[in-house]
């Protein structure tokens, strides 16, 4: 049992009122606190927050509605989220002094970790600690079992994929390339679709808000019809592809960004084209799969290893650029995954 | 070989012209012809037509889209679908004079049916042959396929339905009963809620058309909410039920029909829902299932001898009703199944 106690600063990022229309930068609040670095309870751990994930999950507890799958934020508390972390003092036999963590942890510098919950350590040789904030976490996790166990992918089917440069987008494109399907993807610049057609595998993309007809964009860039559908935004992209889907075509939908900030009202007008062509969606949530992590750290493992992995991400130096870069995500006004440096080490 | 030779009439329904908004009796051309009742080439059966099914997959093909699962009518040619008919003359070793049959005929009274093609000889004593029109035809069974290979219906979950009371969703309900679930249903009158909850089994029913706020109305009638959703009618009726799946609920997107008159205006709004819950939305066509006819025939002719099945039919007497009884369908002024009657025997 490790026992020290020093005074540092704490600063955190909170939430100041929940949001329903456009979330802004004025609607987080910044503060500093000294704080001991000391811990009380048996099991806790004190971590030093690394890197912070930017999640578009997050923008819904931003909402304050208690109907869904995960609590939201309270009004003038700490954000939490995935991150980083590196473990600074512990009561817990799990984790020592200096072991680098993934981690459920807060939107601040230091933070008390109660029983080490949902801590895993992490090999820092495997890939740039970062990575672990969104390869090789939620977000990495989420393209694998979206694409895998959703979508039912076969060799030589048509894969679309809407935010196909973000931060699940870039990956479920680079694993369905490696399974050997036709990728497609949308992405909201041409800088974006650049990087998708030329350093992330796509055989084909397009930028969504350059498009007038975007059933006829979907149509064009996809010749053979889209056999699965890889969906990030919903909305009038969602629309577009369902009236290109093939007999038999799925859908995994685990996004739908494109309503987050409006509450929901563009309406879909194209489920008739799910009877005609017999398509499932299926909404799905990471959560559900977590037996399938190891196989998941298997697989990128493997794909790292035979540097066969690209990952593009946009790092927010420090937690006074936190709320810009959680808008900023948003808004698509990022490259690849947006991560928060709190601190190198 | 039968060869005989007769002159009769043969009134015929035939589309005038393509309708996109609200399909009219006078969309409908009625004409009567002189006929010889004879048989040219091998193997082609006649029948007389003594029951034809109205049913709403016909609308699309009025519309002269082609990029469906089934081609358009043509303008001014003779209506097709399903009905019950009689052998009249045979050059088909399969079918004799006198056979009752479930066909895919023409809306007239007598046809040339190529090859036998789609000819079923049915059994006249196991139910009234009006039935093989819908209970033990293609109504009949959508409601199987789409209650069992798609809903995959546990004992003891809550199952919506809408159009409850129509040729399709009746069966449902009693298909879900007989399997032990709660089964709730919306159709749009009181005498239809009346006939849901009295004679066919449902748990309970609602009139949309006299609810205020849908979402409100399956809240209250599903209190344990809605596990699976067999859909009918779609736009405002899906977004309520969507508000109130519960976790892994599953949706058979078995028909649109509020939509089809007008092109599917009515965006769908809850589809973040699938998200949260994880829920399944899966669009099917029973035709892909033709395989599983036997075992359909099978439980159906079980509950009919078990006197486990009711079938309430709307009967439209002679084809002159018969552009009449096909708008009212669409629009639900009739109860049950809608049959048009052309003979007897
Ligand atoms: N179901 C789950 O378990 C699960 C888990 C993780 C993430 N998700 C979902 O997966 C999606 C992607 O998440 P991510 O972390 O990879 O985020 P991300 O793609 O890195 O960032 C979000 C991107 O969405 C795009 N976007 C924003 N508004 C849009 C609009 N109106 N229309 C079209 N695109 C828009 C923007 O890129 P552009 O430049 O392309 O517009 C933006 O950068 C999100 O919908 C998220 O909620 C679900
Ligand atoms: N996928 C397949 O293989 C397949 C096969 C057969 C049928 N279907 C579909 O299954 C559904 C039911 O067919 P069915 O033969 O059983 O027809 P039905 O229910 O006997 O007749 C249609 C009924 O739909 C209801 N309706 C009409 N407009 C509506 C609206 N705006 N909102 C709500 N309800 C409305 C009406 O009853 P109310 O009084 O309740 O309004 C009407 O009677 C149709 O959508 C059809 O296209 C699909």
């Amino acid at each position: 049992m490790t026992m020290t106690s020093n005074q540092v600063r704490n600063k955190q990022i909170k939430l100041k009122h929940y949001v329903l229309g456009k979330l802004e930068e004025s609607d987080f609040q910044i503060s500093s606190n000294e704080i001991t670095l000391e811990l009380n309870d048996n099991n806790d751990v004190l971590v030093k927050n690394l890197y912070l994930s930017c999640d578009p999950y997050m923008r819904h507890r931003m909402r304050g509605e208690t109907n869904s799958y995960i609590p939201p934020y309270q009004e003038g508390q700490v954000l939490d989220g995935y991150g980083v972390s590196k473990v600074v003092l512990s009561n817990n036999s799990s984790f020592k002094v200096g072991d680098c963590v993934s981690s459920w942890t807060r939107w601040e510098e230091y933070s008390v970790i109660p029983r080490g919950q949902r801590l895993k350590v992490i090999d820092p040789a495997l890939a740039p600690l970062s990575y672990h904030a969104g390869a090789l976490g939620m977000a990495g996790f989420t393209a694998y079992v979206g694409f895998f166990e959703v979508l039912k992918p076969k060799k030589g089917e048509t894969l679309f994929v809407s935010a196909a440069s973000g931060a699940v987008g870039q990956l479920v494109g680079q694993l369905a390339r490696d399974a050997g399907l036709y990728v497609v993807g949308s992405a909201g610049s041409q800088e974006k679709i650049d990087l998708l057609t030329n350093k992330l595998g796509y055989n084909a993309a397009f930028n969504y808000k350059e498009e007038p007809d975007l059933v006829a964009a979907v149509a064009k860039y996809c010749p053979q019809g889209v056999d699965k559908y890889f969906e990030n935004v919903g909305g009038k992209t969602l629309d577009a592809v369902l009236d290109n889907m093939n007999n038999f075509g799925r859908v995994a939908v685990c996004g739908l960004i494109s309503q987050y900030d409006q509450g929901g009202q563009d309406g879909v007008y194209n489920l008739k084209r799910i009877i005609n062509k017999r398509v499932t969606l299926q909404g799905f949530l990471q959560s559900d799969y977590l037996h399938l992590e190891p196989k998941f750290m298997d697989h990128m493992s493997k794909l790292i290893k035979a540097d066969k992995l690209v990952y593009f991400e946009d790092f927010a130096e420090g937690l006074d650029n936190a709320p810009n870069a959680f808008c900023r995500m948003m808004i698509g006004s990022k490259i690849g995954k947006q991560v928060i440096t709190v601190a190198k080490d």
